[in-house]
């Protein structure tokens, strides 16, 4: 897949947890290069930089202007890089949006609020005949499938990525062992289920938050099912999303049942007490052992823990990693820092003990 | 609120769990007066004698034409009473719905497929001025509403009843508890998640199945809390959907996290030993003292257990009663036979407590 050249919308809200889509595409991406991250807030610096302390090669510009004359490759697309609440297209994104549909770049939206469907923008893209693509979209009912059971013929183990959170580095994690596996000749795919996935160029997955809740179990394993008749891959690994008990919208059962994904590797933010938005409503996140025997309640063994250090001073990480080594006896690390490499014995023992189990 | 009378389809579907839209209507709706079931089936028997060997007064018909021409009230509304696979609008059932618009009667269509969509029958409706009325057309998404948290702040308890399968009772369980409430003057509303609990007169609720995933959640809450605001109830009752480990779409966690409910009434059926539908692939219902404790992980306690009868002789039934009882310490019943009355003294008990607690 030849990368397409893009600059992603951050405004203001890149050193935020909410510009985490635009994290992802920095991170990397596998279907754009990422030319410019634009931001005023922290323009003039390089965007891994701000990230997680280390060069991207990514400029961070004040407006869309200045990354518009930047040396190498012209943008081709605009990639709106931000959550806002509620997904909504706010003003300051919408007049950012047009100005860019203005400068000839198609857009990329994960936003609730679709892009086709704002009369204006929709009319400025097709006066430049530029492509609008709403990754929320949701599909016309006849293209959706219901869970029919073929997951259980997917010859490919499935592990999941869940977290104890959301926003706290599930999808970077997965990324990363999909890496760390595919470099020691373990053929691994990842099954995205969020659109920053897609944008970083994962083939199968689905948008899960924007289906038709009935739908939300078939579609996962329509993706599961056609990955595995596609790429025949040693292993899959399933991008998990909020936490099986955010109250805000609890998710993750789909990937141990509907998946039918026998191992975890549970992200755990030990820094962090309240569920992320909700701090001033004290609602605390459960323990991580809590986590691990909901886990098993539903048929799954968590095979390591990845933690996310934010907030969390380091001599303080290494003691909540000593102590959740010992306490639970697999391996726990902090992949951001020290990549995923550790994890191949688990993971590697994790597959032979699901290809001899079939 | 007057009640209009309505003639249900559920042809060739009426004595199989497939009907359960039209079981749930001849078991009682404040919404709508049954006047006829049609299935050539079954048709010159009582509705509810097929059903539950007790007659409803209901006659079963062979046909639309012979519905139409009963004494007493003439009907306005055909409703389809009957789940297809994937909710599709089939070729007798389009023939069906299109006969009854030609007859003047409006449609009521809880399946997936929606009539409105349906160029053939939109016109038809039009031609004769009747209305189409589809449950599972999801609002637009404007319309939705996130999770906030305003749970907290709603003051009447929620309980929960759950089952361990579906398509095992939840919905009359949950009917049966709140008219036991009420003629025990706790002020008791149903919450009801299906479309069978719209139909059947239920004020406040959502059909979960057909919203977009990241609002259910919202939604759910967002009915709570006006039904809190306009009622003013002792307590609500929540109509469970699926279960915790359906592997064909879990469902359960938003009760018990989003909606808080503290208290569930969890229902089974000991006959029952594969998840309805996956019986050929040996989809095992886990044991009910598995799911007490994953209710338990998600922060409520199971307060009662309701039993469905169905492919389980009486003495058997005794047996797992009386062993039920015994190991979880909590009233078993059978509601169906026995009403939910026996239940009022450990629901009470958990209105107190919680009232307490707050």
């Amino acid at each position: 897949m030849l990368k397409e050249p893009a600059i992603v919308l951050a405004n203001h809200l890149f050193d935020t947890p909410n510009g985490k889509t635009a994290h992802g595409l920095v991170r990397g991406s596998g279907r754009f290069k990422v030319v410019a991250i634009v931001d005023p807030d922290v323009a003039g610096r390089d965007a891994g930089e701000v990230l997680d302390g280390r060069p991207a090669g990514i400029p961070v510009v004040a407006d869309l202007d200045e990354a518009m004359v930047l040396e190498g490759p012209a943008p081709k697309w605009c990639i709106v890089g931000v959550a806002t609440h509620g997904g909504r297209l706010l003003p300051e994104l919408h007049t950012l949006i047009l100005d860019a549909v203005d400068k000839g770049l198609g857009i990329v939206n994960g936003l609730h609020d679709t892009t086709a469907d704002d009369a204006e923008v929709a009319a400025a893209a097709r006066g430049r005949g530029v492509e609008l693509i709403d990754l929320r979209r949701s599909k016309p009912r006849p293209a959706l499938h219901f869970w029919e059971g073929d997951i259980y013929r997917v010859r490919a183990p499935r592990l999941a990525v869940l977290g104890t959170d959301c926003a706290l580095g599930k999808r970077t994690t997965t990324r990363l062992i999909v890496e760390a596996m595919n470099r020691v000749g373990v053929r691994t795919e990842m099954i995205y289920t969020g659109q920053t996935g897609w944008m970083q160029g994962a083939r199968y997955g689905i948008v899960l938050d924007s289906i038709v809740n009935d739908f939300v179990c078939g579609e996962l394993e329509h993706a599961i099912v056609g990955c595995d008749r596609d790429v025949e891959p040693d292993l899959m690994v399933i991008e998990g999303q909020s936490s099986l008990r955010n109250p805000s919208g609890p998710c993750g059962a789909e990937l141990l049942l509907s998946a039918a994904a026998r191992g975890v590797v549970l992200q755990h933010a030990p820094g962090r007490e309240f569920f992320e938005g909700y701090e001033s409503m004290g609602l605390r996140i459960p323990s991580l052992e809590s986590e691990i025997d909901l886990i098993r309640l539903y048929g799954a063994e968590t095979i390591a823990v990845t933690l996310n250090s934010k907030g969390c001073p380091p001599d303080e990480l290494d003691r909540f990693r000593a102590e959740y080594r010992t306490t639970l006896g697999i391996p726990v690390i902090a992949p951001l820092t020290e990549g995923a490499e550790a994890l191949v014995p688990a993971i590697r023992a994790f597959v032979e003990r699901e290809r001899s189990a079939t």
